[in-house]
C-alpha cells in the first residue's frame, strides 16, 4: 500500500478468492472461506477464472490431475481425506474436470453480488458432491431459481458478449498476476496457492488489515 | 496390515520419508520431521530418492519450480513464508537444484543408521541456508567428519556400485509407489504429498498403531 494510504487509516485490504469452478481444490475453499473471513471481519472480492488457458500455457491439454497418472490418482485419495477432514460431501466427479463454461460466466456476472457465493457452493456441491453435469441452461437455472432469482434474465445477461469477455480478460488479468493455479488467495500482491495455504492467507489479511 | 499382524498385537508402523535432498519443501520436513514422530513415539524410516527420473518420466528437463516460471516466482516467496513459520534458516540456493549425487549416496549408503538424520539436516542447512555447494568429497567429507565419522571410509562405500545401484533401485521402487514428488510420506500404503500433510500423515500413523 502506498504511504498515502496507511496514513489516512482508510485501508481496506480485501482478500482476493482465485477460483475455477472446475477445480477440486478451489471446492475445498470456497466451502470454507466465507467462515473464516467473517470471523476476522475481511471481505471477500470473488474473482472466477478459467484454468484451462492456464494451463495450455504451460502446455497441458487437461488438467494436471488428468495428465500426470500418479498425481491424479494421489488427489483422488487426497480429496477423500480432506473433506472428511474438514465434513465436506464428497464424490470424484465421474467427468474430471467438468464443463463450466455457462456457470463461469453467471459467476463473473455475479461476482459483485450478494448471492455470488451461495451460487458457486451449490454449483460446487452439484459437481463435487452430486455427480451431476452443471453446463446446461437448465441446471443453471434450477439453481439460480432455487435461490429465488430471476434465472432466465441473469443467464441471459450472462451470455452477452460483455461478460464472455469479462471472463477471458479476467483470466487474462490472473496470469498477469502470476496465478498458475487455483485456488489462489492475493492479499494486497501477495500471493497464496492452494486450499492448504487459506489459513496463512487469512491471518497475512488481518496482519496487514491491524497496520 | 493383515488379520494375522492386527491379532498379534506386534505390528509396527513406520512412517516412510522419500526426500531428495535438492528438494526445498524436501528441507521443510526434514528438519521437523524428528520432533513431531518422536513426540508420537513413531518410527522413522528415510527413503533418499532421485527426483530427477521422476520429472524426467513427465517429460520435465528439470524441476517444475525451473520449468513453470509463475511458479517458480512463488515458490520462492512461499518457502520464506514457510521458513519463517518453522523458525527455519532460509536463503534461495543461487544454483537449483543443486548437483546432490554424491550426498544422495551417502544418504542411501547410511539410510538404516543412526547417524542418518544428522548427516541430511547439515547437508540441507549447507543448500538451502548457506547456499553453500554440497556435491563434492571436500563438502561431504568435512560434513562426516564434524560428526566424529569415518569420512573417507563412507564416501568409497557410497561410491561403489552396489550402493550407485541402491540409489538407482530405491528411486524405480518410488515410482512403482505412485509417488511424483517429493516430500511424500507413505504410512502403510497411504501416500502423503507435501511437508503440508506432514502432520496429517503423522497423525494417521499413530491412529493406525493404535488399532
Amino acid at each position: 500500500m502506498t504511504d498515502l494510504e496507511k496514513k489516512s487509516g482508510a485501508v481496506e485490504v480485501p482478500l482476493e478468492f482465485w477460483f475455477d469452478l472446475s477445480s477440486n481444490y478451489s471446492y475445498l475453499s470456497l466451502m470454507r472461506v466465507e467462515d473464516l473471513a467473517r470471523g476476522r471481519g475481511i471481505d471477500i472480492q470473488w474473482r472466477p477464472f478459467l484454468l484451462g488457458p492456464v494451463f495450455a500455457s504451460l502446455g497441458w491439454n487437461n488438467s494436471p490431475f488428468v495428465v500426470q497418472k500418479a498425481k491424479g490418482a494421489y488427489v483422488k485419495r487426497d480429496m477423500e481425506r480432506q473433506c472428511a477432514k474438514y465434513s465436506l460431501p464428497w464424490s470424484w466427479p465421474s467427468e474430471f474436470p467438468r464443463r463450466t463454461l455457462l456457470p463461469m460466466r453467471v459467476a463473473v456476472y455475479g461476482q459483485d453480488q450478494p448471492w455470488l457465493a451461495d451460487f458457486c457452493k451449490r454449483i460446487m456441491l452439484l459437481n463435487f458432491a452430486e455427480d451431476q453435469e452443471i453446463d446446461s441452461p437448465e441446471v443453471v437455472g434450477d439453481v439460480l431459481c432455487s435461490m429465488g432469482l430471476p434465472a432466465s434474465d441473469i443467464i441471459d445477461a450472462s451470455q452477452n458478449e460483455a461478460f464472455k469477455q469479462a471472463l477471458r480478460i479476467q483470466t487474462q488479468q490472473a496470469q498477469e498476476k502470476g496465478i498458475f493455479g487455483a485456488p489462489m488467495f492475493v492479499v494486497h500482491r501477495e500471493l497464496f496457492w492452494g486450499n492448504d495455504r487459506l489459513e496463512d492467507a487469512i491471518n497475512y489479511c488481518a496482519e496487514v488489515k491491524s497496520q
